[in-house]
């Protein structure tokens, strides 16, 4: 009877999870993400922040206020103690923007080792996008299919000579370290890559903005509406609800707003205003999370 | 001429730090921060930052509006490229919080190798504080002075007890990795800590805030607005805007001021509205941080 | 039939851990080390390694040789493929060292949040240590058990008073984040302890150590040879012949070693040398480990 | 007179290093290594090491036998005290083995911003090399010039018909991020590069090794010989010492020495044996470099 105080721990088990596990979920033309194992879920991360509680409040909160709770106020660290690995199959120049997320483990294919993947990622002939003018790392709309056939075609031509090329030096014996120097960047790598879910949640917040590069962020998409909101649904509903659909005013916005007056003739204490809202509880009165609303808006008031 | 993409680079040296290097800040009672090394500044912030728009485009930003845009977006690698090094003495107590920032570099006073630094950190009558009762964590108003003096007197006979023990203990022989366990967290210790801009603002973000104790908080202030204000004065205004000041409105909540109509009867598109509020520049258009406030409260008004 | 090149991978369970989860191992006094949950095992670390050779060359290499190979040549991602958890009681004391390893995620218990947990480390009479005089950070032999039974008192002493202290801050409503300042670095703590196996076996190898502290050195032996032992038995292995039992013979060391002529006389060609010593197979051959180890002897003779 | 543990400390300035700040070293055919800035030197990393030894024993040791001591004995905390940035050009090819070293800061020049640069990394007529036979993922000799010349010419037209593609991409407005897809791995990339010691030493011991690919190899060896080697004289000499020209010998192959009695007939008491080895101080007695030497033999003895 020693461990009075943190409680028993169990290991977390999320069934649709293990109904996925191994499944190959496709991307791009020819690259795929495939779930090989995880560790905890929405439960280990209750675990995790109620050390903080100890034994007499343990259900001071249930545990969607509580990881809502968490991801509000940035209380990172329970996030790190899921964790998940996947096998993926991507063209290397997005392995190049998907490598820069440090904190993560990483295998990759050697082609050092063995022959390259014969696999390179083809662009169709409507998947060609022009540069944007107002976003100057963006895209925008597509070429038309006539020009964007044209395109495929040189792509298709460009990518088979460079194969040739690393083939012939294979073939005559050549290193295969510099054999594939000339290989062209569409070439597709295998890794594993595991991760725990704050950084992956950081990936996700990244990766899946819209000003993201539309290869990983598909990618990204698959990991995040596929895979993370099955694992743990509600640290995922937060995720949208505080990262991905919030939006940050600064102090210099903040002074504006309320120098305007935009929310003088609001009633903040009147719980009316909030009927409806999902920030009044069954009783009638604000949540915790309404409070904090209730708050920021006194705060835009000058009140 | 070989580097003609990047341009050649200098080392940044900012004579307001070069005034202030070994200068010793002190903290609590016998604590203290000094300023040991820095490496860049706001401009190699910019510089790096730059290198990802190529010779070209040198000067389509100032430094200020640039330095706002990437704290804004939450481009965070340029930040990692400025470098600083301090001197602290802090209670083990504070430490302890302080190490969790992991992405540090620390080489902390040996207790094993050496005999403990004979200093505890000490509360004075008119400084103990009661617990919080709507903050779990925290701490509200103080004692009155009399009561504190009685938690003073107590606190200094508890220290001088224990610090009795360990001295026996030394002097009749003991190692001293054995004898120290039964120092009081109020000791204080000292170490060199190395970090770079971009973590030690998540340092600052986290202990200058209000929820942070106050003890860590003290430190943080002195390290934010003594030090990194006078090292980078542009990056440190934008933190405090984004960060410090800012405040996150989620999904949920900006679907509630949308569906309640507060700002329906705003003409967003009249240039009048922003005058005189820093969104607009000399010649009465909108800043590119303007663009992005006028598409936050479009977005608000659900057009 | 996408993932030609890595193969199918499967979730690894390893069944001598199912066994353990969710034991209690005790440690020193009242701490102990539970094992909640654990990812990959040596199966995935051959996994992740083979990902190098590609489809081909799948059978080249048994598994225990190909963990010891990455041992002996410090490849260390594939280590990194395997992850556990620890919940884990420990004095603050012993904390302070254990925290110094970043690279894990960790959730210790708050006391902030929560009343201090009510247990310091208690040394009995026969476990007081007096400091080496040959090594400046480590304890030699122990006091004589008269001597220790004073220690002992004392300590009981020191420890009560400190807590009889908290306990009336407490209970005067102090807040709980200042109310602990003076409780002793013996007072015990809990917390969620995550990491991979590569950063476990960096921490085993300091912490298992002959110069590491005994109380720390309690927690690392059981988490070796009672929790890795079990998990991947074959990397345990490797690690001890290649880790804690190698030794490393500097360059000066090794060049006097030469120009001594001290394995002059030897024949390393001759293959009786290394019979029954494991450096030869069942073919009388020389394994890959045993002409690496000819190497080196070859370097030492000069040729 | 607040510090009085750990003595006031002097940022650290290396004179040699003053003189090379913004030098360009060459590498490959068209890339470089700058050095942007440095903070701390051999000085520093003597600095944090005393702050374990307190205030009485400053003069224990000199700087070279304490640089040597931490080296040793993995001590490694001290070297993440200076911390150094460069500026390199680099094939992208080499700059996907580079970028694996992920205790670093970068910001690497952005092909999404801006046209990618126009170089490519020729390999010229005499330096393709042939798959090395013994050594799966390694080099052996060169290919004869006049095969070596096809190999260049074929090389030649596969990178201008890439780069050809690509500017017909970019001519016709499609997005960058898009257009370069197609791109060698050869294609020269610009970097930041910001690394603090320790973790630069480990890049040096694995990038230097013979096993590393010769591209990366050329870097490390620049940066090792031609700035770390100035930048922190002891440091490097005690790495080369015990990293780069040490050799490691594991249990199995002690346990194989000691019983084959190699050393039995050597008196390692007898100091003349350590005669001119530079392990014998001016006074006859043996460093403590010397001793540890000693034991390591006696290990191998037997004894």
């Amino acid at each position: 009877m020693l461990n009075k105080f943190m409680g028993k721990t169990k290991r977390v088990v999320v069934p649709a999870m293990e109904e996925i596990l191994e499944k190959e979920f496709p991307a791009l033309d020819k690259g795929f993400i495939r779930l090989v194992d995880y560790m905890g879920g929405d439960a280990s991360i209750v675990q995790a922040a109620r050390v903080s509680y100890g034994v007499g409040t343990k259900k001071v909160s249930e545990d969607r206020g509580l990881i809502r709770y968490l991801m509000r106020h940035r209380h990172t660290t329970p996030f790190e103690m899921a964790e998940i690995k996947f096998h993926i199959k991507v063209p290397m120049d997005t392995w190049r923007q998907w490598i820069r997320h440090r904190t993560a483990n990483v295998n990759e294919y050697s082609t050092r080792y063995s022959v390259a993947i014969d696999d390179a990622q083809q662009t169709s002939e409507n998947e060609w996008r022009m540069q944007s003018s107002s976003n100057k790392q963006g895209s925008e709309e597509f070429f038309p299919p006539k020009l964007g056939r044209e395109f495929t075609i040189q792509e298709t031509e460009v990518q088979k000579y460079a194969r040739k090329v690393y083939e012939k030096r294979i073939a005559a014996g050549m290193a295969r370290e510099q054999a594939r120097k000339d290989l062209p960047l569409s070439t597709y790598t295998e890794a594993y890559w595991k991760i725990d879910l704050h950084n992956l949640l950081h990936f996700s917040g990244l990766r899946m903005d819209s000003h993201a590069q539309k290869e990983i962020s598909d990618y990204a998409k698959i990991i995040g509406n596929e895979i993370i909101a099955k694992w743990v649904p509600l640290t995922w509903e937060a995720f949208l609800d505080y990262r991905m659909n919030a939006k940050i005013f600064s102090g210099p916005e903040i002074k504006f707003l309320k120098e305007r007056g935009i929310f003088t003739n609001l009633n903040l204490e009147d719980l009316d205003l909030y009927q409806g809202s999902g920030f009044v509880n069954e009783k009638g009165v604000l949540t915790r999370e309404g409070k904090e609303f209730q708050e920021k808006l006194k705060l835009l008031q000058g009140s």
